[in-house]
């Protein structure tokens, strides 16, 4: 299982915003274009994958490739989903997530208790890594592909210095995929290829 | 120079589409997404690159990112530059191309006219390769780096035999990026990626 961890600055935390506008709805097309990034292949979907978007401080939305459906690859459709999340967040409560659409649950965890829930699966399994995505990271071919990774991003913001020292006290490896800084969905599409093409030699 | 050649199938070639339904308008929510990714670095532009959005039979616009001014990340204000450029095809004449918008140009080059043009600059150059992205290809990984790469790539639909043709003929390698077949914008960051880290090593 692959999973990313979207942390979205500015993002909505209530369902009233406009399709139309989504760079001015808190940056709502930055969490789409990371969501399609992980899940969609030109000829399906990336079932063992799961992406959270924290949204503001005690708010996420989990999304699991294996039940997934009518994820489309344009901004529009995803926001409509993230919007039906929001729609659904008082159904929340406490740890139980609220399932919106197939696939697509709403939570009332922030960074914390996402890092938590991921960390709790991870001391469970020797091939899970928590690993940052940063531009002052290590390379990412310094690392060995781990088998389940979870990769933690920021939106289009730096990580807040709160975020940083849970980051700093919670993940296994701070990394980078090369000398450019890249976009969310971007890193996410070459991580997914790294990892893909591990073992393949290369100039 | 990086150059990336995206044919869109469906893709409109007249300016009267809505910004609310991008994939109902011939995909140009692919186009979008094909310039942004070429294109958009987190803390700014790749300059060095250049992009071909094949429409139809004989239009294409022309993206050059030393130019370009007002390309955000988001799908909608991409088409809105699409659109613009569409307003201006009738300037276009013959080999003239009309700048609708500082970095944006529109031309009457088809897939043919666009392919004689890259490969006419390639052939004063050494370090240029003509590169068809395809899922049969040979991995990318077994290439020496090009310093001048041109990358045809195609939408969310396969190449007709027409172009498959015309692309066997004028093209120099094909190569796939990995063992999944990739959305086109996908593509397009693991490309620059390959290119911003050859020489790295990697497991």
């Amino acid at each position: 299982m692959r999973q990313f961890v979207l942390v979205g600055h500015d993002a909505p935390t209530d369902p009233e915003f406009s399709l139309n506008d989504l760079p001015g709805a808190g940056r709502v097309d930055v969490l789409c274009r990371c969501v399609t990034a992980a899940f969609l292949l030109s000829h399906g979907i990336r079932e063992s994958t799961r992406v959270w978007l924290v949204l503001g401080d005690s708010l996420s939305i989990r999304f699991e490739g294996r039940d997934l459906r009518r994820l489309n690859p344009d901004e529009r459709s995803t926001a409509a989903l993230i919007r039906g999340a929001l729609e659904e967040r008082e159904e929340a409560i406490g740890h139980m997530d609220a399932e919106s659409s197939p696939g697509v649950f709403v939570s009332r965890r922030g960074l914390e208790g996402v890092l938590d829930e991921v960390i709790g699966e991870s001391a469970s399994s020797d091939s899970n890594a928590v690993i940052t995505l940063r531009e002052e990271g290590a390379p990412i071919t310094d690392l060995d592909p781990p088998a389940d990774p979870v990769f933690v991003l920021s939106d289009d913001r730096d990580f807040t210095t709160r975020e940083s020292d849970l980051l700093a006290e919670r993940t296994d490896e701070r990394v980078r995929l090369g000398p450019q800084a890249l976009h969310a969905n971007h890193a996410i599409a070459v991580a997914h290829n790294y990892l893909d093409t591990a073992g393949f030699e290369r100039y």
